[in-house]
């Protein structure tokens, strides 16, 4: 039985986010779908965490067991992106350690949200778009609030039931141009819709619906019942799953490399 | 009675093309289409040139005629835009002079083509996928053949029967980068599914198909029957149109500012 971990990007738009359910169309199921035709088994695959519907991944990872020794890692790569909808791409696959695990090894995960202040008919799918009647200099204010560990249950969606909500924020900041701002954020571990909440709430105070102390209250004094907003799913992106363990490819480079 | 031109961004990928068809959806229609909704009027609007189905504009420009005395460009932008669906969208509208012509005032248009080595789910469809087994190198020296004036008939699409078929190249460059690469021409003017042409046949160029001096050959000895290769649609922005009138919102920036 050998380990195999897939590095995979897709586009969330017509997918109702990662994980299994019945009758709606989700990426793991489809990536599980595409496997079952190349190997004619029936295989489990674990990701590094759900993301929900709407929401895009440049670099989602999950891990999978099979004992074919005859497929190599560029079969799998080759064999399940030859099922796979175009929505939907293996970038590459790698043998890893028995022991290797999608979700519980992941170091650190990083996110970023894009925000368009023109409306938009190219990549609009990618964006949130909103009129730029706020102060963008105070994003930059709320965001270093965000950095460090912090109890971000105020930030959880209601119905999410997690008990350990603390997670360690090692990158919080705006990138700001003319018309896209993308806000970078890479931490541990996210709680359920936390970015997005986290997005949708400093537009406010930008927008000056909050105040900053009133933002740094949401931050420091956790409650579930905190009057957060949350921004929608197409601007978030799940940019990179880190591990100890190099997953990758030689022939990767920059994702966003400005051309 | 008062003239106006529309800057107009559409993602090409849901229509066919930019002008109207009976019973296909097209980008000249539905402008048109919402622009009635506004006036209670039927206005003909007048591009700067076609886009052929699948291909996307950054900026588009066409002019109208109202005499709408209580209508200010501002009216057009927001009402047009109110009755659009979101894969086109007015960027803005001004008031130009009665003579102004989308069309045949139009000095200069800029196309970017843009292709990826890497099979991608995020933004496929503005990029042409192919692997990345082609020289990078010969691609700058076939593009530096297609600058200047030249007559390029051998890269108009065979149904084509336009008797003018010379045009001035400004600009020809590949800017090259790790998995994306981008085509940028500049002209006065465009032969039907030239640029396509000519992007499909210097990849055949680069993969060895054909060499440097026949790529000069198709150049300099226009031929309606050369073997030219056409690359897809969806790789392919009008990314704007010159005017000696200056069409610019003073909020317009870069368009493309690498975030």
């Amino acid at each position: 039985m050998n380990r195999y971990a897939l590095i995979i990007e897709y586009d969330g738009t017509e997918f109702h986010g990662w994980q299994i359910q019945s009758e709606v169309r989700t990426v793991q199921e489809t990536i599980e779908h595409a496997l079952a035709k190349l190997t004619q088994r029936e295989i489990r695959i674990v990701g590094s965490g759900r993301t929900d519907t709407g929401v895009h991944a440049r670099y989602q990872v999950a891990h999978f067991d099979n004992d074919k020794e005859d497929f190599t890692p560029e079969t799998y790569t080759r064999g399940i992106n030859s099922y796979l909808p175009e929505d939907v791409v293996i970038k590459h696959c790698v043998e890893v350690p028995d022991d290797f695990h999608a979700r519980f090894d992941a170091l650190r995960r990083d996110y970023i949200y894009t925000i368009s202040t023109k409306q938009i008919a190219i990549e609009r799918q990618y964006a949130w778009y909103i009129p730029s009647d706020f102060d963008r200099k105070i994003l930059e204010e709320a965001a270093a609030i965000i950095f460090g560990k912090h109890d971000f249950r105020s930030f959880m969606s209601a119905n999410s039931d997690t008990d350990n909500t603390v997670c360690e924020i090692v990158k919080s900041s705006w990138k700001i141009g003319s018309n896209r701002l993308r806000y970078l954020v890479y931490g541990n571990r996210f709680l359920h819709n936390m970015v997005r909440c986290l997005v949708g709430t400093m537009i406010e105070v930008a927008r000056g619906r909050y105040t900053l102390p009133e933002f740094r209250d949401f931050v420091e004094t956790p409650d579930k019942e905190a009057p957060v907003v949350r921004a929608p799913a197409q601007g978030l992106v799940l940019d990179k799953v880190h591990y100890r363990h190099n997953l990758q490819d030689e022939n990767e480079t920059l994702r966003i490399d400005g051309l």
